[in-house]
């Protein structure tokens, strides 16, 4: 069943927005068994879009297009497929009320612009949009059907997820496909494919594994297709148990959860609770830990410390540590693990110090030292690492390791 | 002249690999003057190649080709052309030095498909690749160029930068081309489109406005073309100026510059210090104000409390307010700004409390809402805001609304 991604937008075109709505798009459809077959992206232009359509309509079942919904002028793409499609525009009742209580909720009064968005072609199903006032529209041709969604990431995301997959395995027969993922954390790219390389050379021609590096971290996928889930799943377990003897200390997560929720779950299930001293990563690590749903049930809070004085005041650490170590320290950062730990009476606490750069390093300790230190009642280990020059890597690096830390001491 | 960009390569279309190569080539071609007409991916599939390019050839001038340029079998790129023009494959022996150069520094020998790789139709001219093995093909057709370069991004910038451009630009007659950006904050995308639409309207057809929203903010787009850069931008200096009499508030920026950025720049020139007091961010406003490089000369540190504990023991707010208005309240958030900006001794300080969801809500504060405060030495503002039902888009909405109300703080 082959499926097209068309982007519709002059900011991809101009090279100022990067497209991860094809690419998160593509990999969602792949995962239930459709064939992408090309991506596509084009102006805010109705002849190019017209185009595009009728010509990859003839070569594909399903045509997803992003882009060119909002409420302002410079937005085409509903009018062009209400003519392609040989609708009528009436106002959608139940997409007039969605949009009402949306503008009604941040405090504005519906406008003119907002009216005009509930104008929709009589020729297609709306696909509501939970996040935003643009609703999605599902055209069907034949066996063949066409989406129009925004281009706003999490509305489309939103879409694609609650209604167009679902309707799209309902209207479709997929194979089964099974993704398995292995996140690892830890080990570089290179280093893992090192370790496992003799796994991977014996692995059945049926399984195909990916590597997908991130800062800190590498996802391995394996993917199968077969008729029977149950039987390709068994394939992939078989050789996920394998490699769970060889990289044991690096595997964090077998079902897609990252390690901030991974680190959530064991919390929970201790009943622990956690707080963090930052320095390098300036409330990144804290952002990781609340960025999941439930973190307030064991984490208690931060003491983001960037300058010395409140390391001093508000963590404890020894002014004469700070003077002969420095800031970017085993004492210092250690102290700082330990202060919070007693502050904040929590069960486990984590502690970066380091240079985040691109300014601040020196030979000794050049930009990308980093120390971080994990803290519980039986004390604090602590540890260097040396990332690399760009400071936004250098922060997500940071927190990753210092997940990996506290993953580590939360195994006992 | 119109352009078309052509990635090759699985890992793309099953959304494994980010296109990055496209967005970067669209933003360097458009500096220069090119109109990029499309952006089209496609799988390593010979006649899937040769429809593309055909069919693009017969709308645009140049066409650049990234991807299945490498050593292994998979890659198709070389032979595909060689046979689209008609050529014929000989050693090129400028080629065959650089690949054996490079392999012979690795430490490796040459081997039968590194030697395949000097193999260079007889009808092109060879793009040479500083950085790697394969190198890049330059086709002309008649007053057409077709560029094939290798997929590793940094193998191909160097070639873009290096060669393709200059002899572009030895080529080609280019126009010069200007996109003014100007950043705005507080307003959703319709309203904002409300109040500036008689200016909209009275733009001159040269000017091309797009509208590009994200959580908390809208950037504008001002295009336009001429032969003179310094008239073209001259006339969209006219249109910013009068654009900045009608939403004066709300644009921060018209340098590109994020809201971070300009609030770092506006402490820096103050010479003002900074601290956060962060429930609902859990950090991601401090992450987002440390973010920037030179960002430990205003900033002190934030005290990130989740607890309620941390909430009275840290920053000082009342016991019997958090039990009376609740932790999402006018009260409580004033109080911990106010409580961060004495603890710490900063000259500013910026409170968030809300309910990011998707639990926690009530009947009264359903998720989404927000309450943020800014203090200094004068006093303290807070401010009520609803935002929506993601938790993710929440924290960022929150955080941008923070710094929103902080610049405005700190304008006076």
């Amino acid at each position: 069943m082959n499926l097209d991604i068309i982007s519709i937008g002059d900011e991809l075109l101009i090279g100022q927005t990067l497209n991860t709505n094809a690419h998160w798009i593509a990999a969602e459809l792949d995962k239930i068994g459709f064939t992408i077959r090309q991506q596509t992206s084009i102006s805010d232009n109705k002849e190019h879009i017209i185009e595009t359509l009728s010509n990859v309509l003839e070569k594909s079942d399903v045509v997803l297009i992003t882009g060119g919904l909002g409420p302002t002028n410079d937005d085409l793409t509903m009018p062009v497929l209400n003519d392609y499609f040989g609708g009528k525009l009436i106002t959608d009742a139940a997409v007039y009320n969605d949009i009402e209580k949306l503008i009604l909720g941040r405090g504005f009064e519906m406008n003119e612009n907002n009216k005009r968005q509930a104008l929709i072609p009589d020729n297609c199903k709306v696909v509501r949009n939970a996040h935003g006032t643009a609703p999605g529209l599902w055209f069907e041709q034949g066996d063949k059907v066409v989406v129009a969604m925004p281009g706003v990431p999490f509305e489309m995301k939103a879409m694609i997820t609650d209604t167009v997959i679902p309707w799209l395995k309902e209207k479709y027969v997929l194979p089964e496909i099974v993704h398995q993922m292995v996140l690892t954390q830890g080990l570089p790219e290179s280093k893992l494919a090192e370790l496992i390389a003799d796994w991977e050379n014996q692995l059945p021609a049926t399984i195909k594994l990916a590597y997908l590096p991130s800062p800190g971290r590498v996802k391995l996928r394996l993917s199968s297709k077969g008729k029977s889930r149950a039987e390709v799943q068994h394939k992939i377990d078989e050789q996920v148990a394998k490699l769970m003897q060889i990289i044991p200390q690096n595997i964090y997560s077998t079902d897609n959860s990252n390690l901030e929720e991974v680190i959530g779950k064991m919390l929970v299930q201790q009943k622990a609770t956690l707080a963090t001293a930052e320095s390098c990563t300036g409330g990144y690590l804290a952002h990781l830990i609340t960025s999941i749903s439930g973190s307030s049930d064991y984490f208690k809070g931060s003491v983001i410390s960037y300058a010395n004085e409140i390391k001093i005041n508000e963590l404890g650490v020894k002014k004469s540590d700070l003077e002969n170590f420095g800031a970017v320290s085993q004492q210092v950062v250690e102290q700082m693990a330990l202060g919070v730990l007693k502050k904040f009476t929590v069960d486990y606490a984590v502690a970066t110090s380091g240079i985040a750069g691109p300014t601040g390093g020196t030979a000794e300790k050049p930009v990308g030292t980093v120390w971080i230190a994990v803290a519980n009642k039986n004390g604090v280990v602590s540890k260097q690492f040396t990332f690399g020059k760009l400071r936004s890597v250098n922060i997500e690096r940071s927190a990753v390791a210092a997940l990996g830390m506290l993953r580590e001491v939360l195994q006992g």
